[in-house]
């Protein structure tokens, strides 16, 4: 049992039926178009869990809370949205008190300020672990959001920055690695260029590995994607953590081939990684041998933080 | 430290400061208006936790799957709104393997399909005890949604059905009183009768008990309330149940005076407990006497299922 099947025996039990649902399960948000409403509305939810994706004993709470937030953000950056409000649902155990909680408060919406994104609710809960759950919802102007399923033979892939960070970070435990599984930063900047001036055929947030997630991609699209040219690796970090290492929280995008992308955007460097091919769809091919998808899957591996 | 008190702390540092957003913390649903929608949209989020809320060993998979959603559906009854989509998060423990998780759904997407509510999304992941997180959807017209705010000195309080049975369902672990905690059913046809018919002027669902609740509408409202008539107990429970036990999913209103309210609503009884005073806001009194809100505080009990 791996998670894409528990996620694909879901999809067949249900459907977008809702009036105004125009995407279901299967992307990174649902989105939902009120009736009469300029704006079509997406939406994510992310959990992060102790000894899962933290340890109480090595994350301080600021920083849980800063990542809460990041990972839903992240998911509406993938999508090309502008992020509007958040709910949080927190189980806390004993150990975390007030001071725990306040601090945990302080460094999420230290994130939701940089981002105009409001806390508007949520729940709490006592629990043997301590987990949240973030949900954000986001805005954009109705049928441009980037999604999964756009990528087209001949289409050209890109990613953001540089990979593997998060992956040497977790293993290192110091350094702008470290910082970087502390602290991703979501590329909402970048998502919104994106959608508006690069009009990328599909788009996602890499969070379980590019190998895992570009098979994903490749999924949704029906169709494969080579990998031929140099992955840009974090300064310090292997190429099985660029590859394999999950957190990084860049997007990965495609644009139709002619589409000219400069070589940064807002000083952030985006690198041509490879060509969307017609081939089996899932396939992923690093420089003509295949690439087995090792990204992060909850449901298959067990090593944790 | 309890609920209300981290709750209060929350609100002082957030404000529902995003466009649309008309509602933030402290109600069943926070309230978002999207640009030129007819309608507006309410949120909600709720966990259910193994070893809080239920028990792997004492309910069934389908059952915990029904009241994850029901308990997100009862907070939009409780807005009078129509549920139009939910999102779950579920972190699943080693022992919940597959079959589990499809009688999980195929419980929750039978309520889901009672109320015409798309599963649009969420988040899976492993953890050491099972927690779901839903997240609903509604929708009402703008400017209608039935909040704790407002009720004022004067008006009558009112309750469905019985009290006390899925607290007594809770300790005996059988009959009409366990399927009562097993499986309760959301008051959606009500929350819309109170909101477009009755125009209540204050609803709540009933889910940490009348003692609590009431103290929590009264605060909110900026009144207090006295209980002075009968109170409509759970065949089998006690007052204690009824007054103090969770989970009952009633809805709590109060309606202006010479509002006419029948005796049921589509078989369901709404009967007349109080009237709301201009007392100490949160102040409740039950026939004279100050009642304590011994309702069920996550953060100050610790007895769980």
């Amino acid at each position: 049992m791996d998670e894409n099947r528990i996620v694909a025996a879901l999809r067949r039990r249900t459907a977008p039926t809702a009036r105004g649902m125009t995407l279901g399960i299967g992307d990174d948000c649902a989105i939902f178009r009120p009736s009469g409403a300029r704006d079509e509305l997406v939406f994510t939810t992310d959990m992060l869990i102790e000894d899962v994706h933290f340890r109480a004993a090595t994350h301080r709470p600021a920083e849980i809370g800063w990542k809460a937030l990041a990972r839903g953000l992240s998911d509406i950056a993938a999508m090309g949205a502008t992020p509007r409000f958040c709910l949080l649902s927190l189980a806390l155990p004993e150990w975390a008190g007030s001071p725990w909680i306040q601090r945990f408060y302080g460094g999420l919406l230290k994130l939701a300020q940089l981002h105009s994104v409001t806390l508007a609710g949520g729940d709490l809960a006592h629990a043997s672990t301590l987990l949240c759950d973030i949900v954000v919802c986001g805005s954009l102007p109705r049928g441009t959001a980037l999604r999964r399923a756009g990528a087209r033979p001949g289409d050209f892939v890109y990613v953001s920055g540089a990979l593997g960070g998060a992956a040497l970070g977790l293993e290192s435990g110091k350094g702008a690695a470290w910082r970087r599984h502390l602290k991703p930063e979501p590329r909402i900047a970048l998502g919104l260029y994106l959608r508006e001036t690069l009009r990328a055929s599909a788009a996602m947030d890499l969070s379980d590995g590019i190998s895992l997630d570009l098979k994903r991609l490749c999924l949704e699209s029906g169709v494969s994607a080579e990998l031929n040219e140099p992955i840009p690796v974090f300064h310090g970090a292997t190429l099985d953590h660029a590859l394999h290492g999950g957190e990084d929280y860049e997007l990965l995008f495609t644009v139709r081939p002619g589409t000219k992308v400069p070589a940064t955007h807002a000083g952030l460097p985006l690198t041509r990684i490879g060509t969307i091919r017609a081939g089996k769809p899932g396939n992923v091919a690093l420089f003509g041998r295949p690439l087995a998808a090792r990204g992060y899957d909850h449901f298959r591996d067990r090593t944790g933080v």
